[in-house]
This record gives C-alpha cells, structure tokens and sequence, in this order.
C-alpha cells in the first residue's frame, strides 16, 4: 500500500490515510487502495469491525490539487471517449456501503471535501473535539460528490444539510455534533481507544453472520419505497439464519444463560438475501 | 382471543398483551389474533383511536423460546417446501401500516425484540420511564425482522439505530427517548391514561375520514421516490373530499366558530386514493 | 402581479404574499403568480437566492375561504369532466422543487394550512418568535395537500409530523423550532434581516451554478432507492463542471488565496444532468 496504511489487531483492523506531509489528500493511488482494502477485510473472518483514520494532523484535506487548475481536466484526460471518468470517492463509499463489517471513521483532524464525503458511509463517525469539516466543493466551483447528496440527508437534519453543501462553508466539530453527522466527540488523544472501545460494543456479543446481515440490510433498506421489500429481505433472512448453527448456538447460551460462541463464518456462511437466485417467498397473507 | 385482549371504551380500543406468566412473549397465536383485532377495529366506526398495550409487568420479552434451540425449526417445519413461512412480525406490522386508525404503543415494561420491532409501526410508542428496550436479534445469532431494518431509521439518527441493531444491546427509556424512538415518557401508573390523552387529542377535533386517509397518505409516502407521487394521491384527495359532506361541515363550522359534527363514516365513505381503478388526474401543467 | 409583489434588490429576490387585509390568504391568482415568479427568477442571473415572506401580520392564513361550504367544490367546476383540477399548493411547492436558486421562507406571522405547506420545499423556514402554525385539513373536513405528505416527514420527527397532521392542532414557534421545522427564529422585527443575512451566508462565497446544481441535487435525490443514483448524476456533474470555466478559477483563486471571481452563468451555463439525453456513466467497476 502506497497511500494507505492497513493493520489488523485483537480482531479490529485500521485504515490509516497515509500521506501526512500532503494533509492526507486524496489521490487515485488512495481510491484503489481503500476498495482492496475493504475487500480484504471482507474476506478476513478475523477481522469484525473497521476504523479510519488518517496520519498526523489531519484526517484528509479533500482531493490532491497539486495539478492546480487542471486537477479535474488530467482526470478526466485518463479516459478515451465515450467512457466517462466515474467519481472517485463515490467508487470508495459504494463499495463501503456493501461492507459486511462496520466502519468506524475516527476523524481525528480536518476533513474536507472528499475528506468528509468518504466518510458518510461509514456507520459511525467520531470526531476529535477540534476536527473542522467543511463540503466546500461549491466554493471551488465543482459540485457535492461521494454520494453524498444521497447520504448527507440520511445523517443531519435536511435544513443543515442544505446550509453546509449551497455555502461550502467550513464548521467545527461541535456543530457537527449539534447536527448528529458525528456520533461522538473526545479529546484527540483518546479518539482512537475510544473507537477501537465501540468497535468492541458493537460486535463482542453477536453473531458476525448476523452483523454482516444486519449491516446489509439495514443500508440496502434505507431508500426502499415501501416496508413489504423488508419483509421479504427479513424472511429469507430467517427462514435461513433460524434454522442454522448460530441460532441454536445463540438461543442455547441465552437460555443457560452463558456467552454464546457462534460457529458461522462471514466468509463461508453469509447467504445473498438480496440476489434473484434465492425463490421469492410464497406470501400468504 | 387467547394471547390478546380487546376492549373498547370512550371510542378507543386497547389491545392488551396477555400472557403476562410468560412476559407476553410472541406466538403465533398472538401475531393471527393482532391481525385480527386491526381487522376488527378498523371496520368498527365507534373506535377512533388503539392503543396497545402489555399486560403484567412487561409489555413483550420477544419471540416465545420455549421449543428451545428448535424454536425457528419447528416454525419452519410447519410449513411444505417450496413456501417460505412469512416472518411472523413483518406481517404484523404491515397489517398496522394500512390501519384506518392511529396506533400508540403504550410500552408498559421490557420490550425487547419482536416485543420493540412490533411497535415501530405505530404511530407513537410512550414508555414508562423504568421500560428497558432491546433489538437483541443479532445477539441471538438471527436477524432483525417486523420490517424493522425499514422502519428504524425513519424513526432515530442512523448511527443509533446501527449501534442498537449491530450490538443488540438492551438500553433504557432515557435514550430512546433521547433518540427519539418514544415519543414521551410516564411514571408507569399513569402511562395508559397519558395514552388515552393522546389518542383524545389527536382525534377530538378531526374528522374521521380524514384522519384515516391522512394515515395512509403519511405513511404510504414515507418511502416515495418523488413528490409527484404524493401529489397524484392529495389532489384524488381533494377532488373526492372538498366537495363531500365532510369539507362542507368542516368549513361551515370555522366560518361559524363552532364544533364541527362530521358525518361521513370511516367503514362506508373512505375513498381508496391509491388504487389503480381512479382516474389518473389528467395533470396540467 | 395581484396577489404577490416581487422585488429584487442586492443580488436577492423578495416574494411578498400580498394580501394582507385578507391574512394573504391563498388564491388560484397567488397560485399562478408564484409559479410565475419562480421562472422568471431561474432565469434572472442578478438574483442569488428567493426570500418569500407574507404583508401585514400574517404570513398566510391558509386557502382563501370565502366562498364559504362551497370552496374546493366551485374549485372543481371550473374544470370539464374527466380533468381533475391538481391540487394548487401542489403544483406551487413542485415548483420550488426544481428551483436553481435557494428559497428561504421568513414567516412573519400565522401559517396556517397551505400557509405552512407552501413552506416545505423551501430550502429554509426562519420564523417570527411569535408566529403560529397549524397543519389543519384534518379539522376542515378536507387532507393535507401540497406534497406535505412527501416533505413533512423529511423535516420533522415522524411522531411529531403525525402528530400535527392527525390532530390539526396550531402550535407555538418554539414547538416548531425543536421539531426542526423552522431552522432558526428571530424577534418579527429583525426576521427579514436575518433572511437576507442567511441568503448571503449561503451564496456569497459559491460559484452560482454549483449551488443550482447542488440545489436540485439534493431535492432529487432525497427519495432515491440507493447511492448508485446519485453516483450517476454527481459522475456527469463532476465531468461537466470539473473541466469548466468555474472549476478553473475555484481551484486557482483557493490555491492563490484570494476570492473567486466564478464566470459561469446559471441561465447559460447550467448542464443538465438528469436528462436522458444525457450519456449514462460506462462504470467501470
């Protein structure tokens, strides 16, 4: 990995944006090397949860503008015609969105631009208390990008979404927690023991299979039109998952009242529920 | 009615958990006799407003686990492959979801998996300030269900809803409050006349017709793609109900400052907005 | 124009509901004459953002109901079987929808009925500390209308926007500022200062086609089923804009630190990337 850094410990794996002297700008190498990343870590069953981070001050100062004025015509260039260069960062939170372990991004400095953008489809975001954040992409004349015009609504309240991307302006983190876009914010000292503590929370006492599933379901779910498209994602999910190993695992340890000790594997035995291979359930009403 | 009870009084009903030896765990039993009893009240004109309740000291501890680790086995057994047995909850909350009348979860004590995700379909859940809640699914080594994974993030901040779901944590009254997943919190004595005091408010000055349809056109078009869709639906509304007996009443009462006596019936004059039999408004423009 | 005035002063447009002795109650005129107003305002490069207040102590004191019982039935005749008359704060409030411009709501005064639901698709709702506001339809007899079922929900919590809708109930400002559905209050004398104040905050520093662009970005894709979506259209906007005349000088300008002077026009300049017409993406994976 050239601009990424990537450690897995005591079941928890670190993202770490590895390019300090440039602010941990955002760069094509890093694009590629975060989409290897979460496939890896996807296919890691010692791996249940993962937290980003960037090296040194900051978190990521938004896309590299070395190229100056002609950062996005060189991009662009990379094409032939008719192909069009897709967006970078929203290759990033798609292929985040998909992620069967959760993402915690630990914004430990200045996220701007693709900096923030990248983060919105991580299930978490904690902050250092004196992280600034700024979707300046309108003051730079270019336009809201990483999906986020899809997210961003989903994560604040819809009149501070409006105000933050039309302005470009660049707030602090206590506004960002004001507006629930963070979920949590330490000292900067603590904000990475303090992620690797609710990585912990969230997967020491369930099923990965479970958490993988939820995880899907819970984002694939978020635009549906209407709750019958649940239903059947939800049936399929039990008519597979309660008769397996990790529901008689989990319903036994509940009932002895002891810890469960889930045989299932991520990778071996996380069914598709959304695929059109599985039958469609027979409903009756 | 052998898992539930059913009382009428003062024009609201009370559904009425009741298996309170066992904490009102839910049976298939319970989920066929809730159907029912919506059934029953929405074609009953006298009830204007249900609210649902547990009986004992819990208001539900979640799917009845007393076949053990066979639980969801023998649930799938009953049913002749290639049908898929529909998950049990789901069906229940979508019976709620098209209910002509509001539904207030007054959550009486522990409500913990399908005992919460059951009341994510009404309208308002008020807890007593003691209630201790779980979406304990994953912890079981099964999944979230009840539609839950469609109906959760409508209700609190993303990231609460990831962290209840992926943990499956059991947390108390305060922060659900907080999250915004209840409404209002009580003493518990007094949960079920506060109840009673939302169902009256909401419905005391309202035509009954409107606020069946209204419910509909709410929830209905919580997940639409466009506000076209909801425009198609509220101007059938208007062309049907600005010239019915209803709007005349309702508007002759404010220009005449006095209460209004609504005439139209909810069992015999609620129009159906949504069906493709209706004409679809010729739009101009 | 007869029951709105419009004025265009430093950059900003000012849209006065101007029937005051009437409480600006709402007309087929007004109707017509926003809709006018919004296009010619798109299509006016001097103006930046829309301020839309109301004459007098009211802001809008809902339809106009002086033809008594008779109201939206004389409304229906004056259109010929089969053609449904569409509801009119619908077609007012899709309007603003598509605007390119930010519209911030100051409402002065009582908002009531289509008085508030006119208000939703505007970008921001600022109050009068002593306004009133009511979702009232369901206490006529008649239903919400002007997509208020679409956006409510998207501004406030679900409980809350049930709560007002059912009930019709009128509630205080402060109410509506903790729901969310008013951004910010102000004393009545200050509120359009503070307007203007916040129409220059969000539009000073932008490059006037990315905040049209992004405008209509956000509104389009708040309904949308999955990320891919806005993928799409942000991939076509950045290789659109990411070459153009204000890309250039919003990179520049940033790296030189001095204030962007953006040349691109919003009535000449604005691409449309929701049309067919439009190339889709080759994505490559």
């Amino acid at each position: 990995m050239e601009h990424i850094s990537l450690v897995v410990a005591d079941g928890i794996a670190t993202i770490t944006l590895n390019r300090p002297a440039q602010l941990n700008a955002f760069t094509t190498i890093m694009e590629n090397e975060l989409i290897a990343a979460y496939d890896q870590l996807d296919a890691d069953d010692s791996v249940r949860a993962i937290v980003l981070t960037g090296a040194g001050r900051a978190f990521c100062a938004g896309a590299d503008l070395s190229a100056g004025a002609e950062t996005f015509g060189e991009w662009q260039e990379e094409d032939a015609d008719p192909e069009v260069r897709r967006d970078g960062g929203g290759r990033v939170v798609l292929r985040m969105f998909e992620s069967r372990k959760p993402i915690i991004a630990a914004i430990n400095g200045p996220a701007v631009g693709v900096g923030i953008t990248m983060t919105l489809a991580a299930d978490f975001r904690l902050a250092a208390d004196d992280a600034r954040i700024g979707f300046v992409f309108n003051r730079r004349g270019i336009l809201p990008e990483s999906c986020s015009t899809w997210f961003l609504p989903k994560l604040v309240p819809l009149q501070t979404a409006l105000d933050w991307v039309y302005s470009g302006r660049v707030f602090d983190a206590d506004e960002a927690l004001r507006a629930g876009l963070v979920y949590r914010l330490y000292p900067k000292e603590s904000l990475l023991d303090e992620a690797y503590t609710l990585a912990r929370t969230l997967t020491e006492h369930s099923a990965p299979v479970s958490v993988a599933l939820s995880r899907q379901m819970m984002w694939r779910t978020l635009g549906a039109e209407h709750p019958m498209i649940a239903h059947r994602v939800e049936t399929r999910g039990l008519n597979i998952r309660g008769i397996g190993p990790d529901a008689r695992e989990g319903i036994s340890a509940f009932l002895e009242k002891r810890p469960a000790a889930f045989p299932d594997s991520v990778r071996d035995n996380t069914p598709d529920l959304f695929g059109d291979d599985l039958p469609i359930p027979a409903f009756r009403g």
